[in-house]
């Protein structure tokens, strides 16, 4: 077994709530915070602490506007999150490949 | 996007130094502490927190004999620990497939 695709998984985008979050936002341009917090059944808090921190490694960019003068919140992948997800799941890729080829 | 595999991952699997651990052990019947820790590169504390956590969810199994008089420690996956790591990397696979799949 080769454990370099193990080491290289990025550990922003590898805890599993932040990889749900990501996969999502890949599949579309923007989403709403509320629609991120239904369709992943997470507490606003822990939605808001897993953003933060996709925020701070550049890969989730977060807009505030009104819609209906009501503030609505999105977020949407940065060009360096699309491609740091695109990295992470060609990881993942090699990894179920290597275990199936037994 | 479906967020059920997401949600089903396994915490204990997932931590990326267990899932390398487990990797390596479901290739195989056994193998050395020795060779399990120079193959992944971690310290001997590493990898012996990893092993104690994978040995509580009874995923692994630890056995001390000795060869040539000198204690020799291996590591083995359990019956529960081979079906967790197969549900583990079927998960896995229906994401990479739901990210490709667009």
């Amino acid at each position: 077994m080769n454990p370099e695709p193990f080491l290289q998984l990025d550990r922003v985008i590898h805890e599993k709530g932040r990889l749900a979050l990501m996969s999502l936002l890949a599949a579309t341009d923007e989403l709403s915070f509320t629609d991120l917090r239904d369709t992943l059944g997470m507490s606003d808090g822990n939605l808001m602490s897993h953003v933060r921190t996709l925020q701070e490694a550049g890969y989730v960019a977060v807009t505030k506007s009104f819609r209906e003068s009501r503030p609505l919140t999105t977020c949407s992948l940065t060009k360096s999150g699309r491609a740091a997800f695109v990295t992470y799941i060609g990881l993942l890729e090699q990894i179920v490949a290597q275990t199936k080829q037994r």
